[in-house]
């Protein structure tokens, strides 16, 4: 792709003095009316170190109204970022809907920096996959994504680096590193070539910038951006209102087949002597495990999820009560904030995936989307029907990280719900737990199974598999749930118990 | 205090099952009634290695809902938290109103384990003052503050790091570090009694916790919680509801006296030839004084007030025009979201100070406290007579971070203003930037100008002074704010024009 390009492309200076104050005119336009429509924007900046991203970022911000932008630079990742998975920093900076992001560097970072210079040939090309999911969930989510690479030749790229050296207050920007990229110019290029074409996808495609000459730099730049977010306001102005809607009431549920639920065998249960002799030994064995997985810097996920009353509460208490506070945390999942609601879906789910060596919690999930949204019609069809694959890739970039996933799903059935209602009605101090909402969402009960069953077909996979815990009898369900994450624990610290083994996280450190 | 101490306090088994569920129920109780008042919950933990912390926090979380309360363990400050003034990190994990935060370990870690362990004789005995600040900042604003000492002696202490070593999964806990602290026994409790008796406080008082047994411990901890929560939602019910009105139109303005307003000299002025060539040397001056604060690593803050249509938004973009966008940060200041409004009004600032080698450009600051809020009546007459000296506090743990304050105060008179809002509703591009509430606001110029004077004369200090710009002429009030943040750019670095040195930043890193 760049061996076609005129790095020397230039633009006259009447010509630039013609169009460049329009075309800023024209971008601060199209930044009100992203703000007002609720478009975000990321545009990343790559390309050859003295390529003039900085400049070039600054006249691009000038054009802006400082209220709603943000540039951020991507370095080497720190110490509290590398406890992550890699993609972890990156979904924290993201815009919210109506703002900006600028990118001096990004998460391609990975495919030139630390493919070229750093001997990481084992996690990179998997880097792939995760950039390629990561942008399509942007984009699908109307995120307007503009990516640059800037390009000038070796010779310019080695002039530059003289004039900046010859500057006492500018010399410190050519390092060691830089030089090298210079001297290693073509092994660099054939790097930037892969990414480029692997990358360019129709989502998110690239857009080579030809970076000797300022103007056409500027022009090219501040034009793409313009022109992105006007085909994006274009589109929303053009499609018909997304439409919300509460799931109808399944005519055919249940099904003629059997499913996964009818399986489920409810009479389980374990007497009170059993279920104390179990407790006490399981939360010993937990509270050990906890210290060895800090100890070897595995993270780990549980989730809970369940219908109202299920006892989700109850078995993360006993979960957690021989645990040491500072190994894990629970993450309650309520209703999301405005500020929640302006992101992705899985960003508020993305800033708390536990670090490495840490144990988080989530009572309730984002199986939210799959499981409550379609019914209650908090988001379109499209968007739940797109969230099975963007939770399976979100998944699998945490156990790709190395994580522990265990996720439970706490079946009870229509009988007990309503024992239980009643006795919490019945229980001054247990009141506050029952509310008019959950006797409205019993009424939902076969769009719940339904929806129910095809999230545990669909997103059952053998790094994150579904356990459903049988409940009626709460005794069984706690001693099955703190069993079973033990035993994936072990297994990932190389225990013998059946489960596949996880990849060390290698690269955290103790926290 | 501690050699008073009996720590081994004990309860007998029969009181402990009696009192023990109660005030588990008390105390999530209390929490729901916090919740439910907007009290937020601060509850620390410093004592002795071993003595337990893990294990009664897990305690304390258990008897709450999860809803509401985060587990924090301070160790080291990470590589980027170095970056920043050392109470940064803390005032980012600070409750929202009705919730609670648990510290294992605080910032009296400095005043301990970076006292006592590192060579760091010159930092700690400031901490006494940002901890004294800080802490009175916290319950002045109405947040509940308990601090626990978890007290073992040097014998039982060793007893505990054996069982823990003879534990495979536990072993690592006890390091190098901790062997030592036992070793050193009677310098650790030398510091920790003069922290002790200089941070007990009467709005942050120690709670000593004899940590010997279980038992005693638990019911402590859990009944002094409850109890410091309790109070404070006493004192709120009682307390006659908080009075939020706007500032009356002051009957004696202007005053028979003269006031610094009326020194500023509005005739100043430039004409555009001048101002061109100011302009580009100038901004070429900044652009290298911008690198050679980075690599310094010295921040630097400047701050824009003004009233409406002073200019603050055209003299900004020429500050930062030339300066390269990866060093600096425009951080516009609207009206505080729901989230903001839930903390110290500081605290939105504190996350937007700028790291070792960055600049944080302010439009509009932590300033509308005293300058906006008492005249629209957003908080109360309690709440902005002490900001003067809260922000007085901030600024000086910045400057005692090294950062370069710069404040700017443009001035215009009333006519100038009328003139401005007059051309802006006549320009077709400039509409947007004009509303009713600058009519609404030009009402209030009495108000504005006590509120001013007060404001300039309280909060200008030899580290943070202000900077009045005379403002009607536009290119005079550019070129004075550009020379003025050059010129103390480059005395903190070094140079020889008459403003005071600051004390270089010496542990922040290149970011």
């Amino acid at each position: 792709m760049l061996e076609l390009l005129d790095p020397d492309q230039q633009i006259p200076k009447e010509t630039y003095e013609q169009v460049y104050p329009d075309l800023e005119i024209r971008l601060g336009a199209c930044q009100r009316a992203a703000r007002a429509a609720g478009v975000p924007v990321v545009v990343v900046f790559e390309g050859w170190d003295a390529a003039g991203k900085g400049k070039v970022i600054n006249r691009l911000v000038q054009a802006l109204d400082p209220r709603g932008f943000k540039v951020y630079t991507i370095g080497a990742p720190t110490e509290t970022e590398e406890f992550y998975p890699w993609m972890w920093r990156f979904w924290n900076l993201l815009p919210a809907a109506g703002d900006i992001v600028i990118l001096d560097h990004s998460w391609y970072r990975r495919l030139l920096l630390e493919r070229v210079e750093n001997d990481q040939a084992d996690s990179w090309p998997a880097a792939f996959d995760d950039i390629r999911d990561f942008e399509h969930q942007l984009t699908d989510s109307g995120v307007v994504l503009v990516k640059f690479w800037l390009h000038i030749s070796k010779r310019e790229q080695k002039r530059r680096f003289q004039t900046l050296e010859s500057n006492p207050a500018m010399s410190w920007r050519v390092g060691p590193q830089e030089r090298k990229q210079n001297k290693k110019y073509p092994r660099w290029l054939a790097a930037a070539e892969e990414m480029l074409a692997r990358t360019d996808t129709a989502n998110a495609p690239w857009t080579l910038v030809e970076a000797t000459h300022e103007r056409h730099l500027r022009v090219k730049v501040l034009d793409t951006v313009a022109a992105a977010m006007q085909r994006e306001l274009d589109r929303r102005a053009a499609a018909a209102p997304p439409e919300r809607k509460p799931m109808a009431v399944p005519a055919d549920w249940p099904p003629p087949h059997k499913t996964i639920l009818d399986r489920v065998d409810l009479s389980l249960s374990l007497t009170r002597e059993q279920y104390d002799e179990e407790l006490g030994k399981l939360q010993e064995r937990l509270l050990n495990l906890e210290y060895r997985l800090y100890d070897a810097r595995l993270p780990a996920v549980v989730v809970y999820e369940g219908c109202d009353a299920a006892g989700k509460g109850g078995n993360i208490r006993r979960l957690t009560r021989g645990l040491d506070p500072r190994g894990y945390e629970v993450h309650p999942v309520a209703a999301p904030t405005p500020q929640e609601l302006a992101h992705h879906f899985l960003w508020r789910f993305w800033r708390n995936v536990p670090k490495a060596g840490h144990i988080a919690i989530f009572d309730r999930s984002w199986y939210g989307r799959v499981l409550v949204e379609p019914i209650e019609g908090f988001c379109t069809e499209a968007e739940w029907k797109r969230a099975y694959q963007e939770i399976n890739e979100f998944e699998r970039q945490l156990a790709g990280h190395g994580t522990v996933i265990v996720k439970f799903w706490l079946q009870i059935d229509r009988d007990e719900q309503i024992r239980r209602f009643q006795d919490r009605q019945n229980t001054a101090a247990k009141q506050w737990k029952i509310t008019q909402e959950d006797w409205r969402n019993r009424e939902k009960w076969k769009q719940y199974e339904q929806c129910l069953v095809e999230m545990l077909e669909r997103t059952s996979t053998t790094y994150a598999p579904w356990t459903i815990l049988e409940a009626n009898c709460k005794l069984y369900a706690r001693i099955k749930a703190l069993r079973t994450v033990a035993d994936a624990v072990e297994s990932a610290l190389g225990g013998k118990r059946g489960r596949d083994s996880f990849p060390l996280a290698t690269r955290g450190r103790r926290g």
